[in-house]
């Protein structure tokens, strides 16, 4: 990191909290700084899905994320490069962080080829074949302009056996190193990703490897990817505490509202997931009661906003029943509703989380998970 | 009509056009006051698809219309009553027109049967069987509560026979007599309409009849339902002299940019048209230079916004590339800065025609209809 970077951007622990190891954070980047610890809503094919910019920043979003692998094959990152950049072209003036497309090339593709130069694939939209290595990942996210970019690497199957985890987390150090010399702009910082699968020993080892790039911020890579909750959170609280304490911490893809009050408390800084617009769209929407599936039939005629403790436009201004009727009747103004309390809930309990830093009260409150009520759909 | 209505409503003719039969108009509703010629987007199922009622009003919509056939069915009158009437239960503050129902029943039904009673038939939905009469369309339009309301009557087939032809207006003659009975809501006004297919004097036969009923509006309905755009034309200026001077006068379902310029010189003064909510979810734009089909390759680099003459939300803030993008790549928000355009531009093009009117100046411009570019998709 050149001195450069160093005034561009800035990572500030503001606050350690007195009951865990969680912290307030004010991460400045060049469209801005973001209070941490941070939930980034995901941006996928530049949209998050069903809002405007508007949305996002009514429900109190304020950085979010886009996918490499998705917007190389569409529109293509010299569509958005000539277009200005990922900010201008989806008119989001905000911090964004693009991941690398690591995840999403195995994730989406059943016939990748993974050499040591990178991961041969066919795309999942029209079948042609593509290579993503680390240089390709950093052209294509130097391109898109995102504030905060990631090392491209392979994220470990959860259940990969120990000699293919320590083969993997290698050439993942190996693809981070590449990463960091093809990566020349000043107004990005790239970050880098341990990862070491479900064995707590090779995730030091990976911590170790990483850390020695000398980057300006680390991320948890390979969890929430069909391990048991129990897993998840053991050995993010086993690599937390391995990356540096003066600098940002990001768990991918993570999570559920309980996950960000949990990890919070381990030290973690940031945190993405599609969690609460991918629910949203199925009508899975979150209340200070529990979750609530808008489709059951009990909320026909109900005059109550979705959640009366939300301030969101959506529970300003409509009823139970009509945002019922509205996903009922497949109207697309539902998706938009929905997806906006959604994600002003999870801002708003980031707000409640970072108060509790603030005041050093302790975090003992958490998400009704087990209320879910039975589906009686008429 | 008695005194109380007149309270409420007034229809004002402000200026009458050197040129043609165009007058400027306010109409004033319990939801206030709306300029006309007036179009009005068409909000089925209580929403204008894609959009809030913050968009509409930001496209410049005065006043839309809602569908009592669909929200008969979903979520039903009572429910929409219960949550104190179609305003509110979809946030809409301005004025709203309620169709009957009978265009619909006929339109989205094979299985109709029609008596003197009314018309029995199956949902769309569920198969379940209704009967939608008279009284039936009242009780639901009283229920939800819209600032002008029709009769029910039969929308003539436009290839009926003459024998037919005259049964059936005659049939919703008798109809409209019990609508204007079972009608007894100070706060709506009941708007009468004329049928008789395309037979100019069973036009005339139909207008008597209705003109009989002493209605504070009056509607020209059976057109643009099949016929030739030469014939509607045709049998819109033959209907519309015979419909009072000082009271409004709505052309049902019509039509296009060039429609609502040649039928306002007609006299008519209330439009309404899935047209422009429709093609914009197909992609079809309309723009100062003509249609454009955002799918189109050609605008996958275009950094120029849909239509530079345009100041709607998305013409300000979106690029053609990233619109292209959008809709090809299936996000929602393709949905509503699409239809928000579209809205917008018909919006636009009413202000420039009461401007015009207003200025006594001749209507002598059009949209360009034959400009339809070649759709090369990549």
């Amino acid at each position: 990191m050149n001195s450069s970077h160093r005034a561009v951007f800035k990572f500030e622990i503001t606050h350690q909290h007195s009951h865990s190891r969680a912290r307030l954070g004010v991460l400045t980047t060049p469209h801005g700084t973001i209070d941490t610890p941070v939930f980034m809503p995901v941006g996928t094919q530049a949209t998050v899905k069903a809002l405007s910019p508007e949305d996002l920043e009514d429900c109190g979003a304020q950085i979010i994320l886009g996918n490499t692998y998705h917007l190389y094959l569409r529109p293509g990152h010299e569509v958005i490069q000539k277009l200005g950049g990922l900010h201008r072209f989806m008119n989001w003036s905000h911090p964004i962080l693009t991941d690398s497309g690591g995840f999403q090339v195995f994730s989406l593709n059943n016939l990748t080829k993974i050499s040591d130069e990178g991961v041969a694939f066919q795309s999942h939209i029209d079948g042609s074949s593509h290579l993503l290595s680390p240089e390709k990942s950093m052209e294509i996210q130097m391109a898109l302009g995102a504030d905060i970019i990631m090392t491209f690497d392979e994220p470990t199957p959860h259940d990969a056996d120990r000699a293919y985890t320590q083969k993997s987390l290698e050439l993942s150090t190996r693809w981070a190193k590449r990463c960091r010399e093809a990566h020349r702009q000043d107004h990005q910082q790239l970050f880098g990703i341990v990862q070491g699968g479900m064995f707590k020993d090779l995730r030091e080892e990976s911590a170790k490897q990483i850390l020695d790039l000398d980057l300006p911020g680390y991320a948890i890579g390979g969890l929430s990817v069909g391990e048991e909750k129990s897993q998840m959170l053991d050995l993010a609280a086993h690599t937390a505490p391995l990356l540096p304490n003066d600098l940002p911490r990001y768990l991918m893809g993570v999570g559920t509202p309980n996950d960000l009050l949990q990890c919070a408390q381990m030290g973690i800084d940031m945190f993405d997931c599609v969690m609460p617009t991918r629910n949203a769209r199925n009508g899975s929407l979150f209340t200070s009661e529990g979750k609530i599936n808008i489709k059951n039939s009990k909320y026909k005629t109900e005059d109550l906003p979705l959640d009366p403790q939300c301030a969101c436009y959506t529970c300003r201004n409509y009823s139970r029943a009509y945002l019922r009727h509205l996903f009922v009747a497949d109207e697309i103004l539902a998706m938009r509703l929905n997806s906006l309390h959604n994600i002003a809930f999870f801002q708003t309990w980031m707000t409640g989380l970072r108060r509790a830093i603030q005041r050093d009260q302790p975090i003992d409150w958490s998400f009704p998970e087990n209320n879910e009520e039975t589906l009686n759909e008429d």
